[in-house]
């Protein structure tokens, strides 16, 4: 928790934001599998010996991917903290389920993303960056969640174990739906994988929102 | 929902069954990007020649797996369909995590599965299978849920949208297991992640069976 959250030591800001957008694109074109240092670079049209100089290997620049994932999700949370913990708890929810009208890139990103992620207990790089990524979003909901019991909106549960809940729920349901809703499956036996994390979203509301709700607790 | 279960229409039983086995080994070992057909063919004793024989291409063998991976899930879950509703959705929960001592192996073979999912929207037969498969798990739980309803046992609920999020839970549990919780990484770090699937069955448990069995219902 205490490890210094900027990737890299020298890279100026405006730089490091376009190489990490390049990084964004070159794994939506072509995936984990098949990226290369040469296509982030391409991507940014920059040189490959500059993305070396700024981040060192391919691991590192992906590390300090994450990073940056994790960076931006921070902003946007951070921006509602002076809301109430159920528009809070809403708002986070809603974050990690795709809007209504997203297209392809939001699934190809995001099985890019899992691929990634299956590389992490062979990468130690990725391993720790993933693993500081999902405690900080555990421990959004779990914040949320103590926060709402506190000021006695929420009956009080244990915090933690909820938050795992919710964050195990919505991330399944994106990893089934990016797993098997791609554009090249077919479109209609896909339907149930590529409304998965709106189906799990509602479910959600009905069973652990609406109960933590529930006026004064009833334990 | 038509298509022919049995993966292969030549291989004996007991063959099938000894090579289903020795890809189970050999996905463990390796992991799935260094899986190839000789490996597989060295933990069964066989040749090459005969996987290729019986089964064709790589990607069908593995399609075979998951086929058998689901034959042996749909078997055991058959086991208990006398059984009164909640303790059918109970076993069912229970088959989904980890037992308290699995060893290494478990999230190995977690690992390397997922791995393989990972390709699902690259390799048609991988998808078709995961689709299937997914589908499979979902709609027993569904039925499950369907028959507590009939029989006044569980409050009247949309039993597919509840389905979805028993499923997503435990999925995304577990793949937080597996992606962070090697046996190469710190343990204590990794303490949530390994701790995921059962806090998140736990969290279900209190959330969502028993907002299920609350006698009689209160919509």
């Amino acid at each position: 928790m205490s490890t210094d959250e900027t990737p890299d030591q020298s890279v100026p800001d405006e730089v490091h934001e376009e190489l990490m957008q390049a990084t964004y694109r070159a794994l939506c074109a072509h995936g984990y599998a098949d990226l290369t240092m040469q296509r982030i670079a391409d991507e940014a049209g920059k040189s490959k010996s500059l993305l070396h100089y700024h981040y060192g290997t391919k691991h590192e620049l992906l590390a300090a991917f994450l990073a940056f994932l994790l960076d931006r999700f921070e902003k946007r949370v951070e921006s509602t903290e002076g809301n109430a913990p159920d528009e809070r708890l809403e708002f986070l929810l809603d974050k990690m389920v795709p809007e209504e009208d997203e297209d392809e890139t939001y699934d190809r990103f995001g099985l890019a993303l899992n691929e990634l992620r299956m590389q992490a207990p062979y990468v130690e790089a990725y391993r720790e960056q993933f693993d500081r990524n999902e405690d900080v979003i555990r421990q959004r909901f779990a914040d949320i969640i103590r926060d709402g019991i506190e000021a006695d909106i929420f009956r009080d549960v244990d915090a933690e174990r909820t938050a795992s809940l919710l964050f195990a729920a919505l991330d399944g349901a994106r990893l089934q739906r990016v797993s098997v809703a791609t554009p090249s499956a077919d479109a209609e036996a896909n339907q149930s994988a590529r409304a998965a994390p709106r189906e799990v979203r509602a479910a959600l509301d009905e069973f652990v929102v609406s109960n933590l709700l529930r006026d004064g607790g009833d334990e």
